[in-house]
């Protein structure tokens, strides 16, 4: 099982309107409601490349049961380990412009969270590592939730030698690198405000200096770059691709962490995260990816020393 | 009691960002959540008034049990008597950009209503119609209801002797108009839409030909025009105002069904109906009216005959 951690999880609601004009009125002419956050989408690519995936983090508030039940419709690929919290689950808007293909986001902060509430989920994760062949931690933190908590969180993997993924940005991804997780998958804009480096192979040498074990980047179109101890590759995607690149990134953690399980080297472990993300960025909704393109892609995408 | 119907209720998402960027992503720094709908905001007004309100129409779904919870805070003066259906109740976002202040709306379709919602709802709004001093139609119709909706609840309230004001727009107001309802509350765009004529004072004796006993239309920063079968008069708010008008129209809707139940005639209805709005503009969200700027006012508003 691999467990992915979501603490600031969202009811991800999707409007499309056919023309986004400020400061007017619009009907939507189509609304559609998901469980969001980078752990839950990373989940949902998991279960369906056939590793079964445990989701914890924060639920409460209606908008938390309307994502539980949501979520309940991908078990038992997909086991919900959510720990209940007062304050309710975020809700994020993606205003998707009909006329252009344009999505222009919203996304609400999250529920407030106690010091006791932290304190469950610390106990609740401790558990969960257990049975857990790898861990990813994702996305930003909600209000309360210290920020330290992702270095807490990967020297509690590591000290159980479970490999551990970091995907947030800022400062908690700064405090969280130097607790040595085994792999960070920061884009270009997280990578250089980490580094002060805007050149990405510079930028992920400094990343691994402060202490990921590994940097897998991704660079958008211009597909992934990995500095890990074993070499250094970069992978990119067989075409420009038009499309949604959202959740292309949570697609290629999920790419990444069932390689790495499967015992497959960092090149095909980059070619099998590239093909991924191409074929999400083709496909209508974060956490989905299309099928037909992922097989057509896989072949074509070499990861070569850079 | 006043009875108001919102077929179409909302649970109203108020976000605040520093600044609306098209095609960007955004944080919320605030997010309020509110019962809404055209009337349950004029149900609120009614119950700051000093009049008890009762609220009618649909609710469903996870959205429609925080409308409920969140109605639950305005009783005993307002009193839940929606009707639940399958689907969920629809949602409206409005996003305030905080550089401009200005609104950008995003509004929901509603549930689809089957056939036999419709019918619970009819049997429902004739129970309520025995308790009810006057009724007030209000706002859009959700998928599935008939287009004649309004006329049909016109012409139940109309047998009973019950004052009914209609307060909505196209096809359903082009219907419920024919069945005679006491009052129609049109702004100026909805009344050129109704009779083709964009100058109001004969776009409103127009809509009195139609079918509706008085006309009270609702000219923005121009207050009201009210032509009735006592007298045709004009009403301007005291002065320019700046603020945000969403919810101006509910409140003089509640400012001239309060004066209409207190015996009050015309010029007076119309007075307290514009000073409403003018406080309502005021105020911070719909449903809500400033009552410092409604004492000021109300001794400036005078109707005059037009």
């Amino acid at each position: 099982m691999i467990l992915t951690v979501t603490l600031n999880a969202a009811l991800d609601l999707t409007y499309r309107v056919p023309r986004l004009r400020p400061h007017t009125t619009h009907r939507v002419t189509e609304a559609v409601e998901r469980p969001g956050g980078k752990g839950l989408n990373v989940a949902r690519v998991l279960a369906r490349l056939g590793h079964a995936a445990t989701v914890t983090g924060f639920v409460g508030g209606p908008t938390g049961e309307t994502l539980r039940r949501l979520l309940a419709d991908t078990a038992p690929a997909v086991t919900d380990a959510l720990v209940p919290v007062t304050g309710p689950t975020r809700r994020t808007v993606a205003v998707v412009d009909a006329a252009t293909g344009d999505t222009t986001q919203l996304n609400e902060a999250g529920p407030q969270i106690t010091a006791a509430e932290w304190s469950a989920f610390t106990n609740r994760y401790t558990q969960l590592l257990d049975g857990a062949g790898a861990v990813a931690l994702c996305g930003s933190l909600p209000p309360g939730v210290p920020v330290g908590a992702y270095a807490h969180l990967v020297r509690q993997a590591r000290a159980r030698r479970i490999p551990v993924l970091l995907d947030t940005d800022g400062e908690p991804l700064r405090r969280g690198i130097a607790a040595r997780p085994d792999v960070v998958t920061p884009n270009a804009v997280e990578l250089a405000t980490l580094t002060g480096s805007t050149e990405p192979l510079r930028a992920a040498l400094d990343a691994r200096r402060r202490g990921a074990h590994a940097v897998a980047a991704t660079l958008g179109p211009d597909g992934m770059l990995a500095v890990t101890p074993d070499g250094t590759w970069r992978a990119a995607p067989p075409s420009r691709l038009k499309g949604n690149p959202t959740g292309a990134g949570d697609s290629a953690t999920a790419g990444l962490l069932s390689a790495w399980l499967e015992g497959l080297p960092w090149p095909e472990r980059l070619a099998r995260a590239v093909a991924l993300s191409a074929a999400t960025v083709r496909a209508a909704a974060a956490g989905e990816y299309d099928e037909t393109a992922y097989e057509a892609a896989l072949p074509l995408v070499k990861a070569v020393p850079a």
